[in-house]
């Protein structure tokens, strides 16, 4: 099947195929190893006839590891008679950088979410991008992007939307992040990234997006995997695609993420040591963490402060910092 | 004050000298950025009068922080005159690794607890191997080397000590790892490193050694940093070098850690779940983790096994794995 | 002589001085080691009076060293009394790909090829494809532009077009290559590279352009070389700018290239055995090649088979791949 | 403060704020160790009352350290009190280069210099431009732009400008130039780089701009920095935006920079030997200098000659030397 | 299994146990990524009863392919009922390299054919060549290496041994090498590597050697793999340690390989022409290639010479070439 | 010429014949891009008659050009009939490393001056100095190694020896230094690098060894080239070796060099700025430098002083500067 006339990306597999289909989107890669090359991202497909027309992708960042094993084994375990409608699932879709274990592509450097709209002719990450946006999103009314804090940050395992100004379109978002069921939801009018993410890309596509941030450190662990695979279950029965059994969920609580004041950033660099913990409830003015000078131990560290209430969501996880690496994010109560 | 004949680095401070000195072991490094430079590794001396001769290390891996920040915070707290003795206190006994936030040093790749006995004309991770086995330990009666898990392990926090076959020594270590307080602390006798380690060398030195795996991840956690800080004054004080005030302790468990039965490897390269957690108790047989095929999700991952029954008291943290790597290892209980 | 508004290169020669002139072209290159430098290409130019005006290039891939050689040696050994007209001899485009022998630049990875119609603005290897599209093609009737297989390809020896709907724009194409003589000449309605390469760029500016894939492995042989330079001078005969003693030629066959059932890529990475040689003719179904897993060479290999009947026209050269490599492509018979 | 809409960076500091402020302007950077980070470039503002409006900077280039550390000083030691107006201050505008102690940006390869106008999503470097052009400079009346010869170039210390056809303006210049005090001073109308530097964006702006050339070879000097602190001080009095005490000025010799012919270029690679000093005057066909063959050191050395008459300003550093290098320019006397 | 005292390899198979096995050498490799990982060497053994002990290897270069494809399918088809004795079968020795595709190890850039008699404390590639010579070489009679020419060569296919002064052991040697049925044979007194080779090693433990140079470009061609697996057979059979059956075999013509005069190197670096192909008789002083300065084309090239008659066995495959690399090697008729 | 039995390394030139020969020491280097390659150190011999062996070298850092040049002139220049005895020349002698324009070599990262006695089955750098120590010093009466101060520091021009115990051995070694007529001339006893020189190789070997340290900063000036080209003259003059006309000399100020506190080294790292200059006298205390923090230019300065009085004779180049890099050494009065 041949992509929008502008991408030079090949699909391999049929998307309106009735049944599972798996093979790869073939990025062409011309280098000196290999001339007529391309990069294999896996890809599955499942048609069982009317039905919402969903995406589900992981790995737009490669070292966030919990949704590419979700999504793989949902294209493993996943019967195509339990789907309505039309699933693409994109468990790595970033592939050379989840090949290598990084965040970013090691091709190009690219952030895949920081790289939409994309370009055709652009570097290997921006004809990714450009393949979503134009040539995947159009086909679909849903997408999930399931993120995690990946080497860098760890998180309360979460949701996340866009404020939608819409009361109608905001109460399905809403709905969505209730189905999901992790222990956190977050809306927020100013995500990291802005314009260039997936989730603006919906957006632009008249696209309905749900984000995750599931857990982190550049690690799988046994209970956010689980929560991954029964929230990605859930969320496709929430919208009609799925019709197989479904785990029973728990609340989430909702919380509006705001601007610079909810973000701790490192004020030197050095050696981190936090000072409070994931979910612990924190106020304006507390220490948030110190930044311990190694090459000089005598000399006093610094110390980092919160600069405002609110629940802390995200960590940094590596103990070597520079200035400027954000330590902390907080959310605070969502007022509907 | 002039090292032994042989070694080339040069330490700044007195170790004679009463009081706190603190400063740095100059290590010769000509290199085209600076013809006549020397790298700076911190080091500080505590004499107060007769008593132990304790050497205080961490950073031997450079991205094992616990013990780095935890030295450093005694550097700078400790009151003399609450020594007894002599405390020289490395806090990043692998600077240069330390400095780049990684296991091994940047400049040769060296590890140096695969480094000793050293060599005074080797590579830069060489003469510091070098001057520890036979400038540093030749003056100490005691060495504590306070490892973590590092940026690939976490660990069960613990302490760990060769067996001793002479009772008397046996029980020495036994008293310092319950006076250390870790939750567990395990003797073995076949050690990864070997004759390579900083614990060999002590041996050969004749100095009494205990060291620690303290956490791990790469990363600072507050309750294992307070497990450190009380640990270390809780060891000094055993050993009579301190006088100052010491937290209560709670019970170590005692573990044996056994051959290649031990441990579990990844079969394969992909990306690593686990499926049981630290601390678990697991039977022979059980499934241990997976490895997943990301670059063909729709392959069935393989599953590697426990070879032993056991208590879980390390396991693997990056998602991103190669065959070969430790995914988890055991202990079982010590035996006297 | 100031090359057209936009382009920052510098020709250091007078294109338009009877005879033969050589020197370079200057790219701008402001870096650490030099804040004024240029990176020098090599050009050479004669001009003889009335007659039509040829590009000749080699190098647009720096690992493509037959014709490079073989207009080295027409640098040389051209009498410019034999020429009628102007050629403009460019002997390695990309040059800094050239002196690093790599198919792509080691300054920006740029693939020349994929790069036009460049940026004047842009990268090293984008300011060279905007230089080549806007400021040379359009002083030129003709272009003719020497490949070869590189480092990972090796072909039969052959020119190649693309096919022009205009009969007699289509019987000049077909005529020139009957004049180079190589064993083979294929018309294309969709190479690689589509609209990036340089004859795309010639295309768009109105020049008659024949390209040339001779051999590869990365190296030069004698008999390609000897066909080279023969050809040269027959094509160079055949637009009637050059009246020297030309060769004697060989018939060419006439081939057809067409979509992804003529290539054959590799389905994983490992160790490709080819089960054919180039020349071969091959049927739909037949086995091509396998992959070895030389990681564990206990397993067995994966084959990859023909998706048509063709004659086997290209093939890789290292044994080590990936997935998604080209190992073989195909020609069928030219229709007319 | 929030920037101009479109820009992506974030000011630390509040640009209206009575009396000195310093802080941060924060590029957002994403990456692998820092999902969240920010690149951190120092800035400071001082303002009091009505004045003109100038931006001070340095580290364009990151090793061009004389400017760097005289507005490193002028932010610690000037007296808000001496201000009119308001003073932007930016030592290390392209900081990472700064801080990698290179010409070009170790992120992107960036040179700032070459990057305006910019782009808002474009690399790193290209943001700085971008932000420099759109936000700093519409808020500034003069800008002044600290050069040196950095690693590769030495010069004779001198201001420069572009030649401006108004000659109310071109006097203005020339009082800039003569108030700074430099040695030399030079108008040219085809400097390196063109549109793309600093100086363009200050005429696009309608922002006056004057820049420097102090010294060189990656190195601060007494006597340069002397020079470069106390022409700040004679500059910022002229445009009446600073009332303290000024050391007294020499004169200042004008020179004009021309096209091709003042420059000297490497004729090939090897060793540099230059045959003249800074400052010499020279004839056309005088020998420049020497390009060794280290490698066959048996083989006479090609030499490099003046193509025009005039005054030695600028020289290569470094012996190791590519063919296309500069190894000198030349200036003429200033014709009015 | 344990291997001998020193070495810190781990055999994962038993070398006792009738019938074949498979498994890693496991070499231990604590870094980064990795704490407490190994490198994954493949490696299988057939036991069947009495009969010669003989190591079969390839990869002792990484990228030397023809022999590693061979070894993986003798150990995927060998039937063990037709083996005596005991095959040990290393496919890839330098894993590492083979895994990387070069020639020697991305880890330490180890040359395995220059490492013996190797280290046990040493870099990976040096831990190999101990292993190699202290563990395996000292369980076998007969060791056979098969090489190719790898990326930088292409030979005659050919086998090659040390000349023995004993007539017995030329005998056997001879034997061997009549056996494999290579197109040419070659009995040197200086090969390249001297005493650090593989060939060397096993003189020191008494172990018959016998090695190949089958092909090579850094590719696998139909033929030499055709070749390399009856050649294999055939000499198994011959030390009468296979009893299957064995295709017929050719004639091979024995050579001598003397001093510097029977190689020809580069005289300059650029791009290499040969004007003699493998197989042709050559005289001394007739032209054997030429160096292009693709730089400056318009300069003439320099061409090298034979300095003695012989037979081009060998020739350099890459173009880009630089100052004393091998182009050529010749071999002269066998004396006896 | 075969060198001593141990070394690997080939000599093209036959060091025994008459009259002037060049060529390349050949060091073995089988590499993935050149399986039989062999790195050429160019060199060059004088023979005529009776009279001293010199050894005169320089490039044993790579970076250090002004001997480099002065002896390639040598080489071209210097009659035969001239000379008496023997001159063995060695321009380039860690020539991979001037090939890169660095100090140490690209390949193994060697400084050739801290690797003697060298290994000859070492790295390529501690090949070189075990030919050095092992096949050339033997050879030689006299060895002269011109250094200069590279790309990180610059000289006051000098010449220097070891101390030596035999008064009629140091008024040889005095008599050199005033022979060559550098400005200043030091005697030390604990020099730099110590027992791992080529001055301490030729002390081992029995050879009157005189080294420089000729101006630096990577680069080459006419004065300091000059003095380097007359003063080679004036030595081999007076060492009876030359008999061709030699310029005249100035008198050279006699200085010693002793321990740490001649030393100032970088106190933290940032930017430098040098206080004092080549050449000026300087007391205890006084300040010597300053070390900027450019990522905060709002934070003071360090400042490191001197620890002894002493003139100025060499400082560090490079504004950007680590901890522990060396900013001036001084020079005392020699006491005879």
């Amino acid at each position: 099947m041949k992509p929008a006339a502008r991408s030079r990306l090949h699909l391999e597999i049929d998307l309106f195929r009735a049944g599972k289909s798996t093979g790869f989107i073939r990025v062409p890669h011309s280098v000196h190893r290999s001339a007529y090359g391309w990069l294999p991202i896996p890809v599955a497909c499942i048609n069982n006839g009317e039905g919402p027309r969903v995406l589900l992708m992981a790995g737009n960042h490669g070292d966030e590891w919990e949704g590419q094993v979700a999504l793989g084994r949902l294209i493993r375990d996943l019967d195509p008679e339990q789907v309505r409608g039309r699933l693409i699932i994109l468990p790595s879709a970033n592939f050379p950088a989840a090949q290598a274990g990084t965040r970013t592509s090691p091709i190009d450097d690219g952030n895949l979410n920081r790289s939409f709209p994309g370009d055709p002719d652009g570097s290997v990450t921006q004809q990714i991008a450009y393949f979503l946006e134009h040539v995947l999103l159009p086909l679909c009314d849903y997408a999930f992007d399931f993120h995690s804090g990946g080497s860098s940050l760890m998180y309360v395992p979460g949701t996340l939307c866009r404020r939608d100004p819409d009361p109608a379109g905001m109460a399905r978002l809403l709905g969505l992040m209730r189905a999901f069921g992790a222990p956190i939801g977050w809306i927020g009018s100013a995500l990291q990234g802005q314009d260039r993410t997936l989730t603006a890309a919906a957006r632009r596509q008249g696209v309905v997006c749900m984000g995750t941030e599931l857990g982190g450190g550049g690690q799988v662990t046994p209970s956010v995997l689980a929560l991954a695979e029964a929230g990605i279950r859930r969320v496709l029965a929430y919208v009609e695609a799925y019709t197989g059994p479904v785990p029973a969920r728990a609340d989430t609580r909702l919380l509006t993420l705001g601007g610079n004041d909810y973000y701790v950033y490192a004020p030197d660099g050095g050696v981190f040591e936090p000072l409070v913990e994931l979910g612990d409830e924190v106020k304006r003015g507390q220490p948030a963490g110190r930044i311990h000078f190694h090459d000089t131990p005598w000399r006093a560290p610094t110390t980092a402060s919160f600069a405002r209430d609110g629940l802390v969501i995200c960590k940094r996880v590596p103990g070597r910092t520079e200035r400027g690496d954000c330590l902390f994010h907080l959310g605070t109560p969502y007022d509907g």
